[in-house]
């Protein structure tokens, strides 16, 4: 299989994407790894190393963190992040990792890769942080702002089969965002997709609510990424609040400094426990192709990680199964 | 003045909120309380005071926190809360106080005290508590579940005019919940709130994220009530979760238990900071009068302060200027 890594994408590229990639490299001989960008950038970062399995692809251009994501892609042909989409569309690679500029990534899924036949709007579908370290996958998280419930009902059905090819659920627990648990809650969209979820062929465990989510009260999260986004957000910053308070109130006084000494490593768990940072890469769900978005952050161990999801995602023909389900009736 | 206040709703209804009105009483002499509810359960908890400027108003019936609200308001004719908002719509109280059933509430203001003539969703408006512990008056926080752009502007107005007539604020800045900062953000119906907003007679800041609502980033906090809904529960879903967690890491030894011991008081305050409940009753704005929704977990001090807060709305003649506003152009 062929993995096509974007090279030139994220906080810490080239340096940490490129060892990240030979890293992947040596642990699977059977993954070629394209590693597309300025091979000038590239090669030096190799320091002689010229493992069989992988290759650069030289790309000109970058897309950078403040470009205006769609015309960014329309007329940087010549970009790293549109030449590994290309890689995708062309069969030449079956799938497609960056760290670079989401919205950009989005755009390149859209309009390089293309829509899969059926898909009405991709989705995000990054895993949130869940207490117990096993996550919850949720969908969408900001690919679509103005999604209807034909777009919630695709999106769990993606999910759904994500969560079994690539982390081998058996019957993944698919909840609905919403204002309360009870079946005629919410708004228009939801109820609507409440009665749609109900037919669908998912394990549908009814509505969810965002305080419950941290407890993994399910496995796929379905919502429009509007509101997924405000409750992603509202999370964070919540955490980000509660954190900082701490650290204030740590050090206050010799006493509270020592409270803080003893308590440093169970804080710093709990921080990393509540980081969806930390929670590998986002597949963009409904393509012609599978793109995953790595944190831009990544660093060697977030693109090993990010190889290997992509890697059970190819071997689970995730993308086959999905078309198969949504084209199938 | 006159105040009616539902002496049966709320968890600890009729006692905490009967020696609440009875301690108001006491203390605003010019303010006449209406305790509305049953005459056989009251009379006993005023223990032989009969302050002059409290009465009585029997009612029959209560409504549950389990009864289904339309339903419940439509046949419990008799019922405390639905008699207070009779009081309000014959301009027999200036304003109404429950702790009870907030759906029932929020169908008594539209069904009985009735919607304001020119607003289309009355909205209910909490404070959300702010690091720096003023709070943000967000709304709508659940009233409406599909909210248009013109909602989405009626409540900036309300809100405004709530912050400046009720906290003396001369400036309130209004912000919209949204995704992102940039003015283009958003879905279908924030785009078009965000212009209408721009060309209304408030002082707008432009979009704001949930992640900076804590540290108070504008004074009145706009969205729908599906979305504000989410971020609320978001929020508490992140601080509880936290907070429990820290009871337990903090448990975990002698040693921990000696940080738990120097940390408690900071802790206790932190907690409290992030307690939504702790900022008094929530107006449910756009009525034909004013209806304030106090905590189901109101005590004696939450009902004085629901009650200070309704003087204030009353004296700075808050419906009249908010049916000005909305009427007068």
């Amino acid at each position: 299989m062929r993995i096509a890594i974007d090279a030139m994408g994220g906080d810490h590229a080239p340096g940490l994407i490129v060892q990240g990639a030979l890293e992947a490299a040596a642990q699977w001989p059977d993954t070629e790894l394209l590693l597309v960008g300025d091979t000038a950038a590239i090669e030096p970062l190799m320091k002689g190393a010229k493992p069989a399995n992988v290759t650069i692809c030289h790309a000109d251009e970058v897309i950078g963190a403040d470009d205006e994501p769609v015309r960014a892609v329309r007329r940087k042909k010549g970009a790293s992040m549109v030449v590994a989409g290309q890689l995708v569309r062309e069969n030449q690679a079956d799938a497609m990792l960056s760290a670079g500029n989401t919205g950009a990534l989005m755009a390149t899924g859209l309009l390089v890769v293309g829509r899969m036949e059926g898909i009405e709007r991709p989705a995000l579908a990054p895993m949130m942080p869940t207490m117990d370290d096993v996550g919850v996958l949720a969908l969408d998280l900001g690919a679509n702002m103005d999604a209807k419930a034909e777009h919630l009902l695709q999106y769990a059905i993606m999910g759904s089969i994500y969560r079994a090819k690539v982390h081998g659920l058996e019957k993944p627990r698919v909840g609905l965002l919403n204002v309360g648990t009870e079946a005629k809650k919410g708004n228009e969209i939801t109820k609507e997709a409440f009665d749609l979820l109900e037919q669908a062929p998912i394990h549908f465990i009814g509505n969810v609510e965002a305080r419950d989510v941290l407890t993994r009260n399910c496995d796929v999260l379905v919502c429009d990424g509007f509101a997924g986004n405000i409750m992603l957000k509202a999370m964070e910053g919540a955490a980000g609040t509660i954190f900082s308070s701490l650290k204030d109130a740590f050090g206050q006084s010799l006493l509270t400094k020592l409270a803080a000494a003893i308590m440093l490593p169970k804080l710093r768990t709990l921080k990393k426990k509540m980081d969806y940072k930390e929670h590998g890469g986002a597949p963009l769900l409904g393509l012609n192709g599978l793109v995953v978005k790595c944190h831009g952050s990544s660093d060697v161990v977030a693109v090993k990680n990010a190889v290997r999801q992509a890697r059970i995602a190819i071997q689970g023909q995730l993308i086959e199964s999905i078309a198969a389900e949504i084209n199938g009736k």
